[in-house]
């Protein structure tokens, strides 16, 4: 894919992991979109083929989930720009276990796997009526996608009842921070 | 019981809401003890017919789960002490969801209802391995119980796979702190 290294075969796992020439998948949780492409065409991907998704320049916004009482399967993408970098906010609803429908929320970190996402963290909040419910964790790499974290419950899981004390009667807001580490 | 007011009955509602005279019955969960006895009574009853509880002075502590990967419905419970009152933090891991155990944190206050709890707010965190989950809310009094709370999710809810993202091979730290509301 024009990756010039030369690597032992051995060391070739521990270098797809890190490798800017490694194709990336469109992003996109719930579409059906086939794309592949640079890490550095994944941006321009997403605002000329996903137009619809906002994005907001800033270290600090609120991310508005609209009419959360959807019945089934239903996915919320935002995407924030800040510090030189883009991420992206997926609120995915799903029912993990038949009859329980739960919300989880996850930033990922438009860039190579876990190194570059390491010198950042990120704060989801939803907020009100004297209550507060606060994760913080290090982005993942689009390169790791969703699917994991959902499945290992590592994201902010809440389930409809708990949206429910925060929402107007079908708007979620959630606050999102994301803040450099120091070195 | 006491209770030398005279009201229309109309007001008896509202009133056995905040009455003192109420018989309150033992707040441990998950126990057969069918004690009642006065507001009062129920701090001496806990200190002396449930030995095993752990009581602190401080209004910030460690809640220590241990075993956490105990098979089937568990409670823990421990007891905190601040600001002239006493509050009662109950863990407890059921399955809301057949065949999906999840834990739910929540702090009681040894007190009449909902006026006399709002004077209170608790966060409870999990922190570990990069990742903090917080909740913070407004204390329930021993009055309402945890069921409904549990029932509408209006607690700390994280499932066994969180916990284990935050525990080590079976015991979980709870970082607990009570703060007081300005007027």
């Amino acid at each position: 894919m024009g990756c010039p290294l030369t690597l032992y075969h051995t060391e070739k796992p521990e270098h797809e992991d890190i490798c800017e020439y490694c194709p990336y998948s469109c992003p996109c949780p719930g579409t059906s979109c086939e794309w592949q492409g640079s890490l550095e065409a994944v941006m321009s991907h997403l605002m000329h083929a996903h137009k619809s998704i906002t994005n907001l320049q800033k270290e600090d916004i609120v991310f508005l989930a609209t009419d959360i009482n959807l019945p089934g399967a239903v996915n919320w993408v935002m995407m924030q720009s800040c510090f030189g970098h883009h991420f992206m906010l997926v609120l995915e609803k799903q029912e993990k276990y038949e009859g329980h429908q739960q919300l989880f929320a996850i930033v990922l970190l438009i860039g190579t796997c876990s190194k570059q996402a390491e010198n950042f963290a990120y704060r989801l909040e939803l907020n009100g009526n004297r209550r507060r419910l606060t994760w913080e964790a290090t982005p993942r790499s689009i390169h790791n996608g969703v699917a994991a974290a959902i499945m290992n419950s590592d994201c902010l899981v809440f389930d409809t009842a708990i949206a429910h004390l925060f929402a107007d009667i079908k708007n979620l807001g959630i606050n999102m921070t994301i803040s450099k580490c120091c070195p």
